[in-house]
């Protein structure tokens, strides 16, 4: 099943795609909905963010090529993680499918995409096997966590390089029905690809992710992991459109913008 | 005005503290609220904690003498930095004034406090000056950055080092009557003072902090900024009670406990 997040006149509300068809619901996401009985076409709606989420976290380093291009990128030998690294993004940055992402004036040219699959936490978890795991997961979505490189070297915590306003483009919408053995992530820029990997080519795999995280922190419906990104990213320039595209999910596209 | 969250039949609900009596609000606490009419007193009151921010940021490295104590810690030269650290804390690890701080199985004994000032956002702001910094603030807290050191030196993100379950006792309620240059920020453990310090002797104050962040995002209503803490911390050891106070706003206690 596959959920949007839209506005209406009576403010955001939850529905769920048919072919090109928005039907409405009310209720909690994570609990009970009910049809509203309105339905809206797709191709009209105002897409939002699908998810504010209580915490935003992120995989740092999941993908080995990513791993090693960025060790390259700082002039450090690579070093895959033995453990997985459990990071945190902030939701000021999120903006929905379609919006502009804005590039800061005082942002260097080293402004990259990465294109991400998203786990959306549908249900209470601690200390959860990796058999557990993915009980506790509604579906998936498509995160772009849109990087300035210099901020990323200079900035201890990443805040700048990694969550400046419009930094986290995510959508268009979620979806449950996901065989993550047979996603393919693309990117391109301008319809023209630059990156396509085997979305589950992961070092830690969405499963030992959310096991190790629950030995910890107890996960809750609303809670949000981006996973990661493999390989090397090209720079993005203003005008550019970027779009990430999961096999079986769908496509997120965003363009960059000039600042005012 | 001293605003206290609450467990009642119907829910979490907001006060106002008078005395010992808690005068109960309805409404969003950064927009309009009422008087329900309804009051109970203070010592009855299930208090919680005070506020589930959208976004949870904390200052790095704030204090000078805390920065020449870790680096010490750390067998590294200490580095006094030139421009705020921004950085995020996570609301799974959030518990009340008077719940138990569980000490994990595997945490080690470098166990330790931080006293904080807690800063709550009531305002929309992007690119404030330090002179209109504080008009976005609604109001202060006080908060406990429990730290196992250990983990800290070796998680990159400090994920479990800072953000594991029960480790940022927050509260007890917050104050919007503060005059920051007359703070004193006082830890005690089983009642013995373990560092008292000038609450607004930062490297960089809430000003500064706020006008900085607010270059490249937006903060919002319900965002939360923990300041950071001074000097060196002792190990807290299971059944230690640890209070931290700052003068003017109140005292936030909590016991350490084992985990089961």
């Amino acid at each position: 099943m596959r959920w949007v997040r839209v506005k209406t006149q009576n403010g955001p509300s939850y529905g769920i795609i048919n072919n090109d068809i928005i039907s409405l619901v009310r209720g909690n996401l994570f609990e009970t909905i009910e049809l509203t009985g309105e339905e809206i076409k797709l191709a009209n709606a105002k897409i939002m963010v699908p998810l504010e989420p209580k915490t935003f976290y992120a995989a740092g380093l999941n993908y080995a090529q990513h791993v090693i291009e960025q060790a390259k990128a700082n002039n450090r030998e690579p070093n895959i993680p033995d453990e997985p690294h459990v990071g945190y993004r902030a939701n000021n940055a999120l903006i929905a499918d379609g919006e502009p992402i804005i590039k800061p004036n005082d942002s260097s040219e080293e402004f990259q995409y990465e294109g991400e699959l998203v786990v959306i936490i549908g249900k209470k978890g601690k200390n959860l096997t990796e058999d557990e795991a993915l009980d506790i997961v509604f579906g998936y979505s498509i995160g772009n966590d849109i990087s300035e490189r210099k901020w990323q070297r200079e900035d201890r915590t990443m805040w700048r390089a990694k969550n400046s306003d419009t930094f986290k483009p995510l959508g268009p919408w979620i979806e449950t029905d996901v065989d993550l053995n047979s996603l393919t992530t693309r990117v391109t820029v301008n319809n023209r690809e630059v990156i396509s990997f085997k979305t589950n080519s992961m070092i830690f795999g969405v499963k030992k992710f959310i096991s190790t995280m629950s030995k910890y922190l107890t996960l809750v419906p609303g809670d949000m992991i981006w996973m990661g990104t493999e390989g090397h990213s090209e720079n993005l320039k203003i005008g550019d459109v970027c779009k990430v595209s999961i096999s079986g999910i769908g496509t997120l596209s965003n363009q960059i913008i000039a600042d005012k």
